[in-house]
């Protein structure tokens, strides 16, 4: 007799990067990213730690709410305390106190959002950092040494991400050039058996772009897939609709990752897609400003509904934020701005999305997926519990 | 044969409250305060829980730091989220998840340094908020109620405060005004046997005022005597001074308590003069800007010989943020201004004072405090270890 699914387990790590698709459910996918670092149970929910630290979090709180891999930032980590730093200090693993696999943007995303006075050309983008205005260059050979340098287990090439709505011709300029990228971070990568690099779709809301994309780098045979530039403002039915375009031209047989996304619905939407990675500052940055996700939809902790309120966010949930302080003193600690509401709500929110994660890929397990997007929507739909 | 001393040991509660004074070393004193919440080991260090928490700390933590006892700060509480809310909610310590002693100040000392348009007479004080400008008004009797509303442990009476330098006669018309509004906030307090209400001694500079203020609570009978107006910017040596003058005065079967001090070494001085509790937002707020206190001194951990620093901050401190936590990381995390650098060295300054803490009472109860505050300071003198 086959033991019953346990999501708790994860498999050994391997000296090898290695994807293994256990089982689908229409187009949701069930798997393991097996390497030296550790496991990562996929559809993966990854925490992110932006300057190398999940904000106004304990990295043992992370880890033991489920995370299997969190997120760094490239553009920021290169700014301070700086990859050169870094690696004296033993890498990022190291530094943070995180011996799990970490994944790092190529910093592309973050110097065309953060930086100013951009020089973008086939070389690569120069930028001044928006902490003390110095120019730095980054190419996508740098972008890879840089990630190296952090040790990073999933790096990620660097591409040029185009704000929507943008004009088809320079979505395609933006696309080809992201694919020359792809193969010049496939060159400066190596081979590397125990970490990957992950090439990223563009094409921004052209279906015909993004197949072009995924039908290039599907041939450069990376090691994983992402897709970006999505996300970004566009109708949630636009991306789903990319996400239809793009998934079936990539290989079943490796991992799929749609970057910055999202809210809980995007990510049930997107596993239905085919998806097995996430990532997105969210359920720490809403936290920060009184936004929790909970099990009957989105609470805004600082309305005043909650002032008296001795219930918790969710007395079934089994993270101490959500289950043990009352709505009250989380109002209270948002109102007066003190750090502990912060800490509290980042911790609840983190808990709600790894709670999510683990109960999706239990219903892939069990072949009940569909089920459970049916019910986990439906008790969004419901509302959060009557005032008191 | 008679046990070792253990600190780690604290009395059983009692049903009334009570002040057990165990053993004498020099002035310094070792005991108990019991009551039906819990047990307070002298001298104790109270961090302080402003606003209902103590800021970027889980109060588990603060607990398994050896804390017994908290203080919460009634001019904020009072403003939010306002007494007679947190009476409904339970009182302080179920809000916020505390069941041990809290003691409350008066409120008066904030009213007078943070809020602004004050008119002090006789009856009392009126304000307006720092938040939002409403006029409130607070009277001894009003304090107290306040106090009770929240459920304090340890209530101390409405007094007023001067900044010193000031005139003799300023000093003296504001002594004998705290004088009488303690006989107030007496027959306001009442009859509660569980709970304590503590008079403040006050005078400024000058011995002879306090002698008389002391004396005057001392007639008052009260459960409790605070030392009030120091560690107020005059130089360590006045405020030493007016203890040599104060506490002889007053009862040695009361417990004594020094309020808002200090640094390591104040306490370990006001100790040596007979003092018995001590609170100091000190370790908090230092902690949030960088600044370390440690057996080897204070470490702004902000300089740039720990950028590169693999070494914690004091690798035999038992507390995580002291022992496993790099220098170059803290520094990394203070620099880029971010939430975890705040929780780690709040969490380390307060894990050192109550080492501290513990180390005087175990050096009292082993009759060799002198020679534990030589050797404190000479470890601070010693400095921080050589760079790296
Ligand atoms: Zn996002
Ligand atoms: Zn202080």
């Amino acid at each position: 007799m086959t033991p019953a699914y346990d999501d708790t387990l994860r498999d050994a790590p391997t000296e090898t990067f290695q994807f293994h698709l256990k089982k689908t459910d229409g187009k949701a996918r069930l798997g393991t990213i097996t390497m030296p670092r550790g496991t990562i149970r996929t559809p993966a929910f990854m925490p992110v730690g932006t300057v190398g630290t999940v904000k106004a979090m304990y990295l043992d709180q992370v880890r033991d709410l489920g995370a299997d891999i969190i997120l760094g930032n490239t553009y920021h980590l290169m700014l301070r305390p700086g990859p050169e730093r870094v690696a004296r200090l033993g890498g990022l693993h190291e530094l943070i106190r995180w011996p799990h696999p970490i994944l790092t943007d190529s910093g592309g995303f973050q110097v065309m959002s953060l930086s100013s006075l951009r020089k973008l050309d086939e070389r690569g983008v120069t930028f001044k950092s928006h902490i003390d205005g110095r120019e730095h260059h980054m190419s996508p050979e740098r972008s890879i040494e840089i990630q190296g340098l952090l040790d990073s287990d999933i790096q990620m090439q660097l591409d040029e991400c185009v704000a929507l709505p943008a004009e088809p011709r320079e979505i395609q300029r933006a696309m080809e050039m992201s694919l020359r990228w792809a193969e010049r971070c496939k060159v400066a990568f190596g081979d590397q058996p125990g970490k990957a690099m992950f090439g990223i779709v563009q094409g921004g809301d052209i279906e015909a772009l993004r197949v072009k994309s995924a039908e290039g780098l599907k041939a450069l045979d990376l090691k994983g897939y992402a897709v970006g530039g999505l996300a970004v403002g566009e109708p949630q039915e636009v991306m789903l609709r990319m996400l239809d375009a793009t998934l079936p031209v990539l290989p079943t047989e490796k991992p799929r990752y749609l970057m910055g996304v999202g809210t809980p619905d995007d990510i049930l939407k997107s596993v239905a897609c085919g998806i097995d990675m996430f990532d997105c500052v969210m359920p720490t940055r809403s936290g920060r400003h009184g936004l929790a996700f909970t099990r009957r939809g989105k609470v805004n902790i600082r309305n005043a509904r909650h002032a008296e309120d001795k219930r918790p966010l969710d007395e079934e949930s089994s993270c101490p934020a959500s289950r043990d302080y009352s709505r009250a003193y989380l109002h209270h600690l948002v109102r007066a701005n003190e750090a502990l509401g912060g800490m509290l709500l980042s911790w609840h929110n983190l808990a709600y999305y790894q709670e999510l994660m683990q109960g999706i890929r239990k219903a892939i397990a069990e072949g009940r997926f569909a089920d459970f997007m049916a019910e986990t929507q439906e008790m969004w739909a419901k509302g959060d519990i009557d005032p008191v």
